[in-house]
This record gives structure tokens, sequence and C-alpha cells, in this order.
């Protein structure tokens, strides 16, 4: 099975990452854009048939590896959500 | 008008990011996980109404500074789509 997590940083920490390249984006000629906030998504294939235990098994590895939980926060979709 | 901008190594580039969390996690006790790619997602808010200028505007951004075309593949959608 496929699973993405999408981890990004709570809201209402700062992201020194994306206000950076908020303002390369108006230096490069896009004053339109407001704000920009970056994550990161991680695909992961899992060789477990039963969709309920793999979920566990990555919410495990979210808590421990993938993600920072005292800032970030995480998502966990089978891939099929994904368009 | 918000969008998510998702930038993904192209299909047959190497990712060592992500084949180190892969190792990570088997290191962890995680045998079941397979295969691991990472890759970002940019969520940026934008002061454009007409949802196709926005578009363009986001689509031009990405070739020139959010991804690198050479080696990664991006996908722009309004945040709306997203769960």
């Amino acid at each position: 099975m496929k699973f993405i997590v999408k981890v990004r940083l709570k809201k209402g920490i700062l992201d020194p990452q994306g206000k950076t390249v908020n303002q390369a984006l108006h230096h490069l000629g896009y004053p339109q854009i407001q704000d920009v906030r970056i994550g990161k998504f991680i695909e992961v294939e899992i060789e477990e048939s039963d969709p309920q235990k793999a979920r566990r098994i990555l919410e495990e590895a979210s808590q421990r590896l993938l993600a920072n939980p005292v800032i970030e926060d995480y998502d966990i979709q089978p891939e099929e959500s994904e368009p």
C-alpha cells in the first residue's frame, strides 16, 4: 500500500523558509503572492495488507521520525485519495 | 485564493533523503516500510480573484523558483481540493 504523510508547521509557528521564498517571489515580480508556507510530503510504500495496521505503523513512525510533533502537524492519507 | 504547489522528484531520479529515512525507519523497527520518497508542498496565498490568472502566475513561479524542472515535477491545485 502507498500512503502520503504530509508534514507542515503548526499554525502560529514562524516559517522562515516560506518567508524567504515569499520575498524572493516579490523580487522576481510577483507582488500578488501574499504568504508562503512550506511543508513536506512523504510518499511511503508499506508492505502491510491491513490498512488500519499500516496507518498505525505510519502514525508511530511520524511521531518518532517523520515529524517533530512539538512544532509540526502531520496527516496520513492512502495515496488513492490523491488525484 | 490559496493554492498548494506539490513538488516531487521525477520518477527515476534517485532520492537520497528518502533512502536515508527509509533506512532509519528500518533501524527503528519498521521493516514493513519498503520505499520512501520525499517531496515538498508549498501553500501559497495569492491576491488574485481570477483562478486562471492565479494559476498562470504560480505556473511561472514554479518554473522559475519553486521547482527545478530538470529533476522535479510540480502540480498546482486550489486548496479547496485538499481535505
